[in-house]
């Protein structure tokens, strides 16, 4: 953390865990009889409810999204760029929600929970939940909140195919969804990398079918190699050249150790990344995004499947972003104008790849305050 | 094999080895006593040796370009689509030659060859060998061919990069070269996914720092995994979408195992390879790779590099190949047009992907056949 707080930081934040006894029905036909929710808040409800906006986060997130949670924190929450007082999403008029997701590691009931009817973590049998699964738990907080209809959903990536959902399946709940570096579905490539890192953590020994905590171990080398890989879809091509180019750190050694400074970055993010994240909850992360397909319920038919949306959408996609590339945005964009839908839609000049969604770049950032300056004033009448 | 031989095949074929016998220094400043190298032929050299063309051959290619070795293959050799009589690489015409690279592990001296000195396999022992060590035991074998200067030279990928690397290196010994699908040097990004490749190879328990041969095993898992991951940058998004879209194998199981049909194909891909190919063999390749670069000896001046060039150049690239992009051709045949070459560029419309070089695509097809006919023109006069 900085020496002093800035004045637009939401300064010091504490997560919150609400314990859920009403049972969930899963996607999946299992049924959780019990979950924690953790999240956290920045701002203040008003009195009737109407400004309230709902964060969702990505494959590797949490509700830790802006502010520190210590003096002794380096980095703030994931996206202190966008959230603060005076910022995009401006913590001085909107209460800002940010859930950390069922399945994941980091406070919500996920893979490395106790399993109430075990005793022990629920490791791999911890059931896969899917985007909608997240939709109804969110909820399942917003009812706990009082929070009848959120002013807006807004995610990024995955995020943002939980806003996109929530639009989906519970239209009279949110007036407005910001739907960012989106797709309506994964492509075949899309799904092949997540094979790819799928397969790269199951096959490391240490995997043990998931059972790594009953061996008291971790499969470093396969959550590594997923991550190093994930890292290069989330860069771009002409980002990476400008961040490292083909710059080596020591020369040429004829060698198989690490030579170029882009080796040297991506092994830094994994080990970096084993850590701090659950091998069990990745893979669950992964199969949500390629389950992800709203359209599949309405014979693939995305206009159909918006066609009963309410709320008012902003759409954004960044140019270098080959992970979900601003045609895929487009493709929800059309989709939204077919059905007569009120859609704006913003491709943002970028080199960052699909990671510029997390970067301050300036029209993005007014493009969102805009809108979201807009949204303020509907919340006041 | 088809019951009958086509036509405008080959027909059978047998490699050929040839042991050489003087020393070869390598790049990495390491000395090769003695080495073999493997080669196929297809057509009868000319008399005055004038209608000679050499195929180079990719990462995970060898010599056996065209034809049959066995009336039971089920396959001819890689590059079949373009060799033979009649065909574009004309083998009523041409006296064609692919070599297998050194390093490799098909029967050029490799990671998997017997090293005199040990008496043991090379395995991770065998010296790093570049894109010009390739060139220079090219030329031995050009020597030992009595071919002094070849008609052309032709390659894909990193075959093209050979073909480029042979007309800087040795300008006064070939009249033209053909550089298709390639890149003047690695993007970071190519780097990165050879980096990934690598590492999930090494890090393979079974890999045992490359002496698995002593243990009596192989890293099949790491192995696979970086042929899977091979497999994504091979094809293109748009290609993957048409072979698979997201179909689904036997509907959602809400489980880890294959579901999509994209992640059938690469584990059949894989499981493919890691009995054909040697892992040690992967690394070397992916190294030559990332250390092409040939403007690097003349201050990362391309046009610099290009200008002793004599031989006319040809370059092809696919529009969806997002490995070696259409935009890194044209780097190579802006330089090429800088320096005052003659260069002719042709840029092919294929969903296919990188591998769409090893296609028979029409139009890609006629441009080297006719490209070709010309060619053979100057080899009667």
């Amino acid at each position: 953390m900085p020496e002093t707080i800035p004045v637009d930081s939401v300064g010091l934040v504490s997560p919150q865990t609400i314990h859920i006894d009403s049972p969930l029905t899963l996607d999946c036909g299992r049924v959780l009889p019990s979950y924690d929710l953790t999240y956290e808040s920045y701002g203040e409800l008003n009195e009737n409810a109407s400004n309230a906006i709902l964060i969702c986060h990505a494959l590797s997130g949490d509700h830790h999204a802006a502010g520190y949670h210590s003096a002794d924190d380096k980095k703030p929450g994931w996206w202190d760029s966008a959230i603060g007082p005076g910022k995009a999403i401006d913590s001085n008029h909107f209460y800002i929600v940010c859930i950390n997701n069922l399945g994941s590691c980091k406070g919500s009931t996920g893979p490395t929970s106790i399993n109430p009817e075990t005793g022990k973590t629920y490791g791999p049998d911890f059931p896969i939940v899917t985007v909608e699964d997240w939709v109804r738990s969110q909820m399942v907080l917003a009812d706990k909140l009082n929070i009848q209809q959120w002013a807006a959903v807004v995610g990024g990536s995955l995020g943002a195919m939980q806003a996109m959902q929530w639009a989906i399946s519970l239209p009279d709940r949110l007036k407005h969804v910001l739907i960012i570096a989106s797709a309506p579905k994964l492509s075949a490539q899309n799904i092949a990398f997540n094979e790819v890192a799928r397969t790269a953590i199951k096959s490391d020994p240490n995997f043990h079918d998931g059972y790594y905590a009953d061996h008291h171990t971790l499969p470093r080398h396969g959550l590594g190699l997923a991550r190093m890989l994930g890292h290069i879809t989330y860069l771009s091509d002409q980002g990476m050249k400008e961040k490292f180019g083909r710059e080596l750190r020591n020369g040429i050694n004829y060698g198989y150790d690490v030579e170029f400074q882009v080796e040297s970055y991506l092994r830094y993010q994994s080990s970096n990344f084993v850590e701090r994240f659950d091998a069990n909850t990745y893979l669950l992360m992964t199969k949500a995004l390629d389950y992800f397909d709203p359209a599949q319920r309405f014979n693939d038919d995305l206009v159909a499947t918006v066609s009963k949306i309410q709320a008012r959408s902003l759409v954004i996609s960044f140019t270098s972003d080959w992970r979900f590339s601003p045609e895929r945005s487009q493709e929800i964009v059309d989709a939204l104008l077919t059905a007569g839908k009120d859609v704006s839609y913003a491709e943002i000049e970028s080199q960052l790849g699909h990671d510029a969604f997390l970067m301050p770049i300036p029209r993005y950032i007014e493009i969102m305050s805009s809108y979201l300056q807009g949204v303020l004033e509907e919340c006041k009448t």
